[in-house]
């Protein structure tokens, strides 16, 4: 399975004043975490864009457990589950430093070409490298 | 059904290098609305906290349908579908100027005390207006 | 002078576990009332890069004298100070209801050519618009 | 010189439509840094706040003279050049990886007491580390 993870610290600039981060962070957080896992397949997504292709978001997920909190240093994992046609789901779980989970979703993409902003197949470059990654 | 929408321009800070709306950000969009929502039933969130009770989101979800641009001037909607117990679900829905859908989600909520940090049921005035409106 | 003016209500994305808005939001804010202010022209921003103008911030300053909260329906103002050669200066103040000011910048820009990406002369248009404005 | 200096990756949230890091995000980069240079001293942002003291920003400015862009690996530094009273300067910088400066600024910050919300003396413990520091 494709995977990736990062370790990410928690500035003040993404809490609320509950005290927790806010809700809408984590989806950012998610994101973080998507770039670091084709930057690891060497295909990052400056890469994408390079060639005519971008990934925008059609769905995202998320359950909240545990709250995240200012200063926490927490991990952020991301898994490609499916890929198949235009389409591209990945799963993501952060924990805090206690290993507790905080909070586990989803997003699910479409490969679309910048110039026509329609769907179209990823370059079999890298469904390859998808494709390899995800038997191991 | 208890049901509020508002209006909003969405300014360049939503937007990222795709030149649409950053996908974290409808987020925020529905919390606009439920600000209002609750609003409008004399119960403002700022009320929420002041007898001690928070909302954390435990569940939040959306479908993108179309992206949102610098300057859209967007409506947002919110509609409460479920409430019992501890929680309450909202679901939301973005349209541009030209009336064409955007996106739609939804979040779950718990009741929670302030001071204890753990789930409570909603105050009795606010299950009172929160039913009353959702007969109508 | 050129000003402008416009109202907006703080959600809870915008504030910080201290219990005030984040810092960075208030740029935020004078972005929102900037846009308003060019789009009063009739020369909406929007317009700006459909000529392949792009206006980037080249300094920004704020002054934090009292704290926005959460809920709080603010007044933000722009007034355009200085405008000569590539350069455009605005200013802001921002208000609460009770009309207390919480804080006054500015930002300084350039106008910038979007294929080039070097400083440009504004459109004799938009200069005749700014400066027609400004004597009044 | 109390300085301190992180690396940070960009994430297409930062981004705008014009292809580069939003204005105000800038802020949060000075933000993360300030964080780890307290965390240097044995004196984390969260120790402040378990003292009841707080550390709002009473003034910030930054000049842009490079844009960060999507997935550039920057390096934030922070050092803190005035320090007297109830007040703290720290003057931040932004490289990116070809070592070119992005932007440079500074925040100066109030100490206050959480409790009274009035200006108050940093605890002597910080001053000596702060000035400890300094004198190297």
């Amino acid at each position: 399975m494709l995977s990736s993870s990062i370790t990410y610290r928690v500035p003040y600039a993404d809490t609320d004043q509950m005290g927790y981060v806010y809700y809408a962070n984590y989806l950012t957080y998610f994101e973080r975490c998507r770039n670091e896992l084709f930057r690891e397949i060497d295909f990052p997504y400056t890469q994408f864009e390079e060639i005519g292709i971008m990934l925008p978001v059609v769905e995202a997920h998320c359950d909240y457990k545990q709250p995240a909190k200012y200063d926490d240093l927490i991990t952020i994992s991301a898994t490609v589950t499916n890929l198949k046609g235009c389409r591209i789901r990945i799963e993501n779980e952060i924990f805090n430093q206690q290993k507790i989970m905080l909070c586990r979703g989803y997003t699910r993409h479409a490969f679309m070409s910048s110039e026509t902003r329609k769907p179209v197949r990823p370059p079999d470059v890298l469904m390859k490298k998808l494709e390899t990654w995800n038997k191991e």
